[in-house]
C-alpha cells in the first residue's frame, strides 16, 4: 500500500509502497478515509532533530494524526465493530495503564517519557497512508457523517474544544466575553465551539482579514491588530474586560494582548506554541485571573467532538488531495500556501 | 398614586388611591415602567388563607414581584443613582445579615421563618402601582433596553435562569440534551436560555400546539403528548436518555416522565409546584440521576439574565395593560385566558 | 488451582480444583494475595435467578471481585509490570470503546447489555482462587503496602468514595456537616474517608452500638435510632440539616431518614441496594436538596483510593481466611455473622 | 473613645480621643473586643502616599480590619441583633450594587474606583479603637467562641481560606499534594486550612526554622532552602510534583519555586503581594498548570472561616496588647520583631 513516511530528522517525506499491516490484539485496521496534514507534522519533518530529545517520536513512521476511515479487519479480542463502519480515530497513545490513561487522558500519560510512540502517526504508523492500524479503544463511530470532512477534528477540533471545556465555567452565564487570538484552522473551529457552547459574545482577531470575514460569518465580533486593539476589544466586552481568552498563536505580542485585556477573574488559555514569554506578576495581571496553557484532549471529549460535528456544530473547511498529491499538501503546508485544512483522501469516493 | 392591593386572603385584589411612598435609609423610590402578573399572585388571592402559616405574606400590602422602573428619589445612604435611569427590580427580600443573603441568595435566607415579608409585592408593597420602594441592591440596570419587556424578567426569566444554570454541568458538552416541560411564560424563556447558553439539543413539550409552534420557533426539537411520548422523547437524545429535564408542571404525570427518560448521570430539575408526587427508588431511577428542585434566583444570576435580555437572547412574550385595566389582567389570568405575561404599564410612554 | 466457583444459580458456591490459567492478549495473571467476600456475591448464589434477566452474569465463573496479587505473568502487548510486583484489580469490565469506558468509567459502559461479562468474579472468573486473569489497565500499583488488606478498598472503599467524591461540592467548606447512615463494612471505611478528605463533622448512624463505637472512634459524631433521631442529627448540624447523607442500606426507613435530614440544597446520596421506595414532591424535599444514587466507581478513582490506602488513610476491618475456609467464610457472610470484611487468603505469607 | 488614627501618608498612626460614633441606619455599632495589627497597616503608614493613586484609602482614619466585637447599638432599619453579642467584621466595603457585591465579593466591586472607602479600617474608621460602627451585612456571629482570638481571621484566615477554597476542585482526592510557601500567620492558618479541608499531604517551606517547627506540629512535611529545595518537595510528592502551591511571599524566588514544583494540571496561587515577576511560556510551564493570584476574600466565605474556628480547625497564633500599647504593637510588627498576631484589646476581660 501507499505510505507518505518520515525516513529522518530534517528530511521531507517520502511516499513509499509498504506492506499493508495487520492488526494485532485489541486493535483494528482501518480503510483511510481521510488523514489530515497538520502544522505538527511540518515540526517533524522540518524542524526537529535527534539531539532535541522526543521520546516516541523517531522515524522512520508514516504521517498522519488526524484520521478517519472504515473498519477493514479487527485483532484478536476485538468485538462490537462492523466491516465498513466509519469511524475517526483518537489519535494520542499513552502507556494504558497510569491514572491519566485510565480518565481517557493518554496525553498525559505519567509514562509518556518511556512510551514507544506519542501516538498514531507520531512514533507509530499514521493515517497518511491507504490503511493504519489503530487501537480499538482509540475509535469514535461516525454514523453517516462524512468521513472525509471529519479527519481535522482529531486535532483541529479536539484541542480548540479540550480549550474551551475546561474554560467554561468561567463562559457559562449571561454576558460572557470570548475572544479568540488567531483565526486559523483551530481558530476557524474554536469559534464555532464556542458560539454552538456558550452564549458568550466571541470576539476574533487575525492579521489576515480573509480569517477574520469567515469568523464574522461564524458569528464572531472581530478587531483587527492596531494599536487600538486591546482598547476595542475591552470596548466590546462593555469594559469589563475578556472573561476567557484563547491564544492559538502563543507568541510575545499574542500572550501580552491576551493578558492586557482578560478580565478580573478571567482566564487565558494558551494553546499556540510559538513559545512566546509573558512576564506575569501579581500587581499586572488583573486580580484571579487565571493564566494556563492547553494541550490536545482525551478520549471522551473525541466522543463530544464527533457529536457537536454529527449535529452540523462544527464544519472544518478543508482542502482535499489524492494520495498521489499528498506530498504537495505537505508543501503547500510548508510554504503557507493552504487556507484550509488538507485532507488527504487515498480512496475515491 | 394607584395601586394593586391585595386586601385579605380570598380576596380578589383591589384597585386603590394609596400615598405615595418616601424611600426609607437604603431603598430606592422607582416610578414603575412595567409590573408583571404572576400565577403565585393568583395563589395569594385565589389559594392561600391563614391557617397554611406563610410567614412573610400576611395582607394587606401591594402585589407586584416582577417589577422594572425609572429612578425617582434615593433614600438616606443611597449613592450612585441617577433620576430617570432604568432599573429591574430583584424580588425576594431576605435578613441581609446571614450566609445565604451573603451570597445574594435570598431565596435561601436562614431567617425567612421570621422575616417581615417574603418580598417585594409578597409581603411588602410590590410594584403594581404608580410608584414602588425597593432596596436599593437589588437594582439592575438595564441601560436602554426596553423596561417595560424587561418586568417579567424578575421571575419569568430568573426562575428557569436559575434551574438551567445549576444543571449546566451536565449540559455543557458536544451531544448533550435538555427537555423542556409545559412550554408557559418560564417554558418559553427556558428554550431561549438553553439554546443560547448550552449546544444541547432542546426538546419541548406540552399539551397545547401554539405553545409548542412557539418552542419549535425558538429552536427547540417538539414532541407532543401519547403513549409513545416517553419513547419518542428518547428516540430524539438518541436513545441514551435526557441529560437534563427541566419540568415546569410539577405534576405526577411530568414527574414521571422525567424519571422515566432521564439518561444515566442525568437530572431533573422540578420548577413547576403542581406538587405531584413521584415514588424513588434506587433500582427505578437511572443510576446516578439526580432528582431535584428549584425556586427563584439570586441577585448575582439576575444581572447575568439582564445581560441575556440586553443582548437579544431573551424576549419575553408579553401583552401591555394600562393600570386601570390591572384587574382585567389579573381576572384574564386567573380563567386561564391569557397566552403571554400581563404587564401592567402605570406611565404612557 | 483451586478456585471458587459459583456452579449455578440458587446454588452454594463449590471448592473446585481448575486449570490455571492463562493470560491473553492485553491480560495479565496475577497470583492471589488477597479476595474479598462481599454481600453482591451472596445475592449472586442464594437470590439471583436465570428470569432475572442480568446480563454478563450467568454462572458458572470464579467468585471474587474485590482482588489484589502478584504479577505473575504477562499476556501479549503487555509491558511495564515486573513479576512480583503488587497491584489492586479494578473489577468492572466494560466495552472498552463507548464514552463510558473512555473516562473510564466502565461501571456505566453503553454496552452493558450485551457485554460478555460485568467483570472480575462478576461473569468472567474472579480472584476468589490461585490465579486470576485481569485486564492490564484494571491494575494500580500498590508499591510495599499490605496487599491482602488492600483487597477489599476495590469495592468497600471504591463505592463509598465514588459517592463521597460526587458529593464534595457540598462538603467542601467550613461548616459541613455530613451522615453516613449504616456502619457495615462501606459506612465505616466511608466515616475514614470523610474524615480525611473533608472538614465536615461526620455523623453516623447505625442498629449495631459495636458498629458505632468504631465509628466514634474513627472521629464520627454517633446518634443512635429511635424516635428522635432525626431531630438529634439535625441539632448536630446546628440545625440546618445535613449537607450531605449517605445511606448505606437503602431501605425505605433509611432513604426517609435521610429526607427528612437533608438541608436545604444538600445532598442525599444512596448507595444501599435495599431498594425501598421514597416519595418525593416539590414541597416535602428541602429546596434544591438532590436525591441520587451511587454505584461502585472509576478506574482513576481506584488508582486515589490507593494513594489514600497508602497514605494510611483508609484501614479496612479484614479478617483473613486461608483457601481452604474461603466457603466458610461466605457460610458466615450469609449469616450475617461477620464483623469484619472477610478475605481469602489462598497464599501463606 | 480611644482610636489609633492614620494621620496622614507617612506618618506613624496616634492614639488619639474621639468622639465615640453612632450608627447610621442600616448600620451597627460595636464595642471592639479584638482589633489585628496587619502587615498592610504598615504600608498604609510607611510607604504609601497620595502619589500612588489609591481609591478610597485617604487619612485621615482610624487604623484596624481585623475586627471582633459586642454588639452596642444598632442603627436605623437594623433588625436581627441582640446587645452584648460577638460577631466578627468582613472589612472590605463595596458599593453594594453591583454583581460582585451581590454575590458578597465586595473585594471585587466593580466601582471600587470611585468607592468613598475600600473597607473598615481601609479608608472608613477601623476598630483599632474602643468602639467602631460596621454595616449590619458584615457581621458573622461568633457565638460562645473567643471574640478576641477571632479577630485575625478577618483576613488572615479569610485570605488563605479563599485562595484554598479555589483550589480544591485540584486538591479534592485521594493522594494530593499542596505546598505553603512563607509561614506566617497567614502560611500557619493556611496550614491548619489544607489539613482540615482536604486529604492532601501538606508540604510547607520558610527561611525561618522556628516557622516550619510550628508548621510540623501542625501536620506539615516542612522542607528548609536550599539548592535542593526544589527536588526535595517534589519527592514528597511522590516525583509527581504538587498539586496546588500557595505562596504567601509573592517574590521572584519563591514564584520561581512555585512554578518549578507544580504538577501537570496543577495549580500555583499568588497570595503574597511582594511583587515578583516571574517569567511563564507554553514550554516552560507544566501542560495544563494554571498560575494566579487571590485577594482577601467573600462574606459568605467569612461564615464559613467562623465555622471552622467555631469547631477548633483553626486556631490563630496571637499576642494581647490593651489599647495602650496599640502603638507598641505596630511599631514591633514595622520593626518584624512579632512572632505572633498582634492584636489590640482595648476592654479587659
Amino acid at each position: 500500500m501507499r505510505a507518505v513516511r518520515l525516513t529522518d530528522w530534517k528530511t521531507f517525506p517520502e511516499l513509499q509502497e509498504i506492506e499493508r499491516p495487520k492488526p494485532g490484539p485489541g486493535e483494528v485496521l482501518l480503510k483511510v478515509a481521510g488523514a489530515g496534514a497538520c502544522h505538527s507534522d511540518v515540526s517533524l519533518f522540518a524542524e526537529f532533530d535527534a539531539s532535541m530529545g522526543l521520546p516516541g517520536l523517531q522515524p522512520p513512521y508514516t504521517l498522519g494524526h488526524e484520521n478517519s476511515g472504515w473498519v477493514e479487519e479487527v485483532g484478536e479480542g476485538v468485538t462490537g465493530f462492523t466491516k465498513g463502519d466509519a469511524y475517526l480515530v483518537y489519535g494520542p497513545t499513552g502507556c494504558g495503564r497510569c491514572a491519566a490513561c485510565a480518565r481517557g487522558e493518554e496525553t498525559y500519560c505519567e509514562n509518556a517519557a518511556t512510551n514507544p510512540a506519542q501516538g498514531v502517526g507520531l512514533g507509530r504508523d499514521g493515517g497518511m497512508a491507504d490503511y493504519v492500524v489503530v487501537p480499538a479503544g482509540h475509535l469514535i463511530p461516525l454514523g453517516d457523517a462524512d468521513p472525509v470532512a471529519a479527519a481535522p477534528l482529531a486535532d483541529a477540533a479536539l484541542t480548540p474544544y479540550h480549550a474551551i471545556k475546561k474554560a467554561l465555567p468561567v463562559l457559562n452565564r449571561g454576558g460572557a466575553t470570548a475572544l479568540v487570538v488567531g483565526l486559523g484552522g483551530l481558530g476557524q473551529i474554536a469559534v464555532q465551539i464556542l458560539r454552538a457552547l456558550t452564549g458568550a459574545t466571541v470576539i476574533a482577531t487575525d492579521m489576515k482579514q480573509s480569517a477574520m470575514d469567515a469568523a464574522a460569518a461564524r458569528g464572531a465580533v472581530t478587531v483587527p491588530g492596531g494599536d487600538d486593539q486591546a482598547a476595542r476589544i475591552r470596548e466590546a466586552t462593555g469594559g469589563r474586560g475578556v472573561d476567557a481568552v484563547f491564544d492559538f498563536v502563543g507568541a510575545a505580542p499574542t500572550l501580552k494582548l491576551a493578558m492586557s485585556v482578560v478580565a478580573v477573574g478571567g482566564r487565558v488559555q494558551v494553546v499556540g506554541i510559538a513559545g512566546g514569554v509573558v512576564e506575569w506578576s501579581f500587581f499586572t495581571a488583573p486580580y484571579e485571573s487565571v493564566l494556563t496553557s492547553s494541550y490536545w484532549g482525551s478520549v471522551s471529549e473525541l466522543h463530544e467532538v464527533v457529536a457537536m460535528y454529527r449535529a452540523g456544530q462544527i464544519e472544518p473547511d478543508i482542502q482535499r488531495f489524492p494520495m498521489d498529491q499528498a506530498l504537495d499538501a505537505y508543501r503547500l503546508l510548508h510554504e503557507g500556501k493552504l487556507s484550509a485544512r488538507a485532507v488527504v483522501v487515498p480512496h475515491a469516493a
